[in-house]
């Protein structure tokens, strides 16, 4: 039994679909939660930059009393997880091995499509943590980095969201893949949304959408059972932490959550 | 006579299209632009942040030999530019003040539409600055973050981009305005589409665009001659320097100029 709390770590919102599940699956842990939105997005930065900021923000998260860190962001998981993991003893989870392993899981052709934002799909991380486990898998990868502004601009299932991800399921659904992964912790808003996009636009009920934040939650409860880390029976706390625009971290981030309205959070010091 | 630069300072690659209009009016005078794409967007963060990451940016800037610097970014502007005048002797341009004196001339019925990211929105400085000349201006103003990721995305005329025009005109054709202040240097990119969407889809041809490039560089060419700044007759030379990623600067940077290709650009550490 331990009663520290599950550190979450983030370039900013996206995480917070994360944090959501995380509290779904595992109701009695305290969550502590850090998105670096002075810094965001890392998502169109160099893989030198993207590890001296999620460097930083770590050290942040590692001041407090935490048990486990999930690395909530797919960019900062492609480019910085070794780096990460020298800065403590505590298990860091990522979240790119377990989509992988849930694609690899899911595919029934090999035929599997990747996306992320512009870095994490320079990084070629799913690619090689995916062909790892399948080396005939046939991979179709693509940046699809209007889905950040638009989930952040609230335009869940608005026409032009709708658009651009026919224009971006277009490709995909050429290439034939059965299983798409959802590489970038704000992609899951639209889940219902890109379904129906493959169902009503192509005529595809059959693509499974491997989504990272479910992933990385089974990956860490097994983890948190394994070590014999679990917090006791107790409704477990949520701690917002940000570092910038405490308003817009707030207003920004409700929409992200089932139920809405993740309450206050604190800007805190780079 | 002065054969030093023209320095330009921007968050990041939206400011080339000041850059743009400035070698165009400007064609003997060398520029010298230096793009923070390691801190990108300015936009969605703090008065503070936007004025700790501008002051740094400007102090890289005023390591070269340059005459007088033009603060290319609305949000900079908004929040910095009194304290990026204190850093130097030289003079500083801003974006918004010639923005807003255009806008106030061009109007005929004071109702002024002011458009930008969410950060330059918040700061009031286009209301201030319209205000102070015309008290009885009537003032829309919203953000249109979108334009922003659509034009790096490079969907300069797509279904999507249109869509998005259309849905952020709306409430501007609603409230009447006669002109609309493009407060954001990313949005001169789709002057042509968001002109073409007003007459075709509202039918209105009417509606005057305030492109603050143009305003400042009027301004700037006033300011050259004034204090008899001017380059020799010659062939001026364009230099880029970018604090992260340049590959993706020149490639997307690139779509921002007319005739394309912006050559070189030059990381520079932070």
């Amino acid at each position: 039994m331990n009663r520290d709390a599950i550190g979450i770590f983030d370039s900013g919102i996206g995480g917070l679909t994360v944090a959501a599940e995380i509290a779904r699956r595992l109701p009695a842990e305290d969550i502590i939660y850090l998105g670096d939105t002075a810094r965001l997005p890392y998502g169109t930065k160099s893989a030198a930059t993207v590890t001296r900021y999620a460097e930083r923000a770590m050290e942040l998260l590692l001041r407090y009393p935490v048990k486990a860190v999930v690395v909530a962001c797919n960019t900062a998981t492609a480019h910085a997880l070794p780096t990460l993991r020298e800065l403590t003893d505590m298990p860091v989870l990522g979240v790119v091995e377990p989509g992988a392993r849930a694609a690899a899981e899911a595919t029934r052709t090999g035929r599997i499509g990747i996306t992320g934002t512009e870095a994490t799909i320079r990084s070629e991380a799913y690619h090689r943590a995916i062909l790892a486990r399948l080396p005939d898998a046939q991979l179709t990868a693509m940046a699809w980095p209007l889905l950040v502004p638009l989930a952040e601009e609230g335009w869940l299932d608005h026409p032009v969201t709708r658009l651009t991800a026919e224009t971006y399921l277009g490709p995909m659904v050429a290439a034939g893949v059965d299983t798409l992964v959802l590489g970038c912790t704000h992609y899951p808003v639209f889940k219902t949304l890109i379904a129906s996009v493959l169902r009503e636009r192509f005529g595809r009920e059959d693509v499974v959408l491997v989504d990272s934040a479910e992933a990385v939650t089974t990956e860490l409860a097994a983890l948190i059972e394994d070590q014999d880390l679990a917090a006791p029976e107790r409704a477990g706390r949520r701690s917002f932490f940000c570092t910038d625009a405490p308003e817009r971290f707030i207003r920004v981030g409700s929409t992200f959550l089932p139920g809405g309205d993740l309450g206050s959070a604190t800007a805190i010091d780079l």
